[in-house]
């Protein structure tokens, strides 16, 4: 099981970036969930920064999105899941 | 020089991923640049649908955005670029 951030479009960028930092650190792979345009572009902002803050580790981040499908409160949604993982 | 593709909130991911496809096959690459949500939103879509286009070619695509600066009528915009390639 990767760790899961659930971003929002009031989701901050720099916080998710340093997130996804720790965790690309901690356990080497992330995933982020996004449910909307504002929340897929905050985690694509954060994907970005994140990039900077791993580079002097000596890695470089890439991310795969997927569609997957979610319930919230009883309501089928589909949502963009996006595996974040180095290439060193 | 990679193909650029523009990609706006009203770009159809569909049709975008086809696009995707076209150049991975042809170029071995391709970006996308988008400005704003919507933007973003079309293109993470479009990379997904395309991941599931050039499957049976066994590849799959990854992507990496990075922030740069574009003039738009002889404004400076913040856009989001998506360098997309495969891993074998």
């Amino acid at each position: 099981m990767s760790p899961l951030l659930r971003v929002s479009s009031d989701s901050s960028p720099t916080s998710v970036a340093g997130a996804i930092a720790g965790f690309i650190k901690e356990e080497g792979k992330v995933e982020l969930q996004c449910i909307g345009a504002g929340a897929v572009n905050q985690a694509t902002k954060a994907i970005a920064i994140a990039r900077g803050y791993v580079a002097s580790n000596g890695y470089d981040l890439y991310s795969i999105p997927a569609f997957v499908d979610v319930e919230i409160n009883e309501e089928e949604r589909t949502a963009i899941r996006f595996t974040v993982k180095p290439r060193e």
